[in-house]
């Protein structure tokens, strides 16, 4: 018997969850997670790297919708954390994880949930630390510290892109905005493509690097608010050619007034990377070889610093995207 | 104007976001943290240090009252992640943050949230790294990852207590979950105290070295739990002696019952330990120099392992604690 249980447990953490960390969670973790047995983790940094640290929050009805697969939510969950890294040139090392669920939460959510984080750590090379796991009166709430590394001073930051430099992308933009929609049935999705963009992003790892990459971000906040914190950190003009914009077939496709909005959307984890002419065939060798779509659709400039400048067809008839 | 606010935003970070972690956050940012302007931090560990990590996650009715002041939610946050570390004789290094919260919250609250954090860094010598704020439907949901570092090989862990140690606590058990009634109105308090030991636990950092301290917990999920913890995680067996139990001035004074229940409770946040006879005045040493007081309440034993056993006049009326 369990008198904490009994007297009313005032962290409210319950035996069951005890137990569901060492059924489902425990088997995540690696040899510094010490089983999720301890109050913490133990990590001996790789030599002589830098560590490179960040943390995404998702909550069911803002992130992702409520009735979403678990396994897909939990590797959007990781996937979002690893873009981070993507952007930043950095090799993911491993996470801590916090979940907080409605009381009703069932054992399968949580088989599910851990399957889906068992499967994309076995796809990214990544273990569990450790975390935490408490109960909610309001929506799943899961947050994830995702930790990598990289030489010393080598993390590409916002703030290096220069004017001249080329803005390059990866993949195509506009999907995640669009996903959403589709997964909500607001817009036709006969393949299940963007939906499928929206529910598990693809992170661009191994692709930027400071000996050739001057900024990156990912595509994580909006295309064009991505873009501007570039421009903003690094107290440089860019101008866009929406013309040159990489779209999908699904989303050429889909309703052009949508694609439009969704263009300025986010949830894509592309990367935005800011490329000096001279080094833009060792990216497009590294991204030939890694199978990752380049497009360039844009230049910074010394105009407007701080400012994000739209032309081309896409962008005319919407003058209210060069005043971001 | 925003147009990817206008598009609706499919990750929901509103531009109001920005505004409040550039205005309320990033003042916190120690030098890796970048101003919170990056995707990421960027963190040289200590040459030759093995880091800590630990993940606590705080909801808003679970682990702290909706309506408590928010500068003592956000020290509790920290204290709470501190106490992790203190249990592992880890000095503290950093943070990251991530703050779910409803549409409707106000500048105000973020401005005292974050006032309370600021305070605590300095108290503790800690910065924040970096975070992410998003919306919630729900209560208010923070996730806080802690980062500390030990000498490799030197973190103390679960599982290295022995027949024979001495079980020792720190400071004084049962006021968190007596705090937490009393905080509710549900018993008196006239003083306070007790309802400001459940909002402002004392993290007992410095005192846990490996060189004379076999396992150590915190006193988080409840007293006997994480008595339990080190049981297991040891293999030994526990004998407690309740009336050997140090119980602050205010709890002494509350109903008994409560009292017999908040024992079993957790959120005192103080340290139990395993450690052997041998170093005991080293520990009480350092103990003295920090001004902890320190308590021998049971002594590790071979018998049925992974149980703990509690007599005395204080739990004689009480079989079901021996059968945790």
């Amino acid at each position: 018997m369990d008198r904490a249980a009994d007297a009313g447990n005032a962290v409210g953490r319950l035996p069951v969850e005890f137990d569901r960390i060492a059924r489902y969670f425990a088997p995540l973790a690696g040899p510094g997670g010490l089983g999720l047995l301890d109050d913490a983790a133990v990590l001996m940094p790789p030599p002589g790297r830098e560590l490179v640290l960040s943390a995404d929050a998702m909550v069911g009805g803002v992130h992702f919708l409520v009735d979403d697969p678990p396994a897909l939510v939990a590797r959007k969950l990781l996937r979002v954390n690893l873009s981070d890294l993507a952007a930043k040139g950095a090799d993911p090392l491993g996470y801590l994880l916090t979940v907080s669920v409605p009381r009703e939460t069932t054992d399968e959510w949580f088989a599910e949930f851990t399957a889906g984080l068992a499967q994309d750590q076995a796809a990214f090379g990544i273990a569990l630390l450790g975390g935490d796991s408490t109960s909610t009166a309001g929506p799943v709430s899961l947050s994830l510290t995702i930790i990598g590394h990289v030489a010393p001073g080598t993390m590409v930051r916002r703030d290096g892109a220069r004017p001249g430099d080329g803005l390059w992308v990866t993949g195509t933009i506009g999907d995640g905005g669009l996903g959403l929609l589709a997964a909500r049935g607001e817009i036709p999705d006969p393949t299940g493509y963007l939906a499928g963009r929206y529910r598990l992003p693809e992170p661009r790892l191994g692709l930027v690097d400071t000996t050739f990459v001057h900024a990156a971000v990912d595509v994580s906040d909006g295309f064009i608010q991505d873009a501007g914190h570039i421009c903003r950190a690094s107290g440089v003009g860019l101008t866009i050619d929406t013309d040159a914009l990489p779209l999908s077939a699904a989303a050429l496709a889909a309703p052009p007034d949508s694609v439009r909005a969704m263009i300025a959307a986010g949830d894509d984890y592309e990367l935005l990377m800011a490329v000096p002419d001279a080094t833009v065939e060792v990216l497009q060798g590294r991204a030939a070889t890694l199978g990752i779509p380049l497009t360039r659709i844009g230049t910074f400039t010394t105009e407007q610093p701080g400012t994000v400048r739209m032309i081309g067809d896409r962008g005319a008839d919407n003058s209210g995207w060069s005043h971001f």
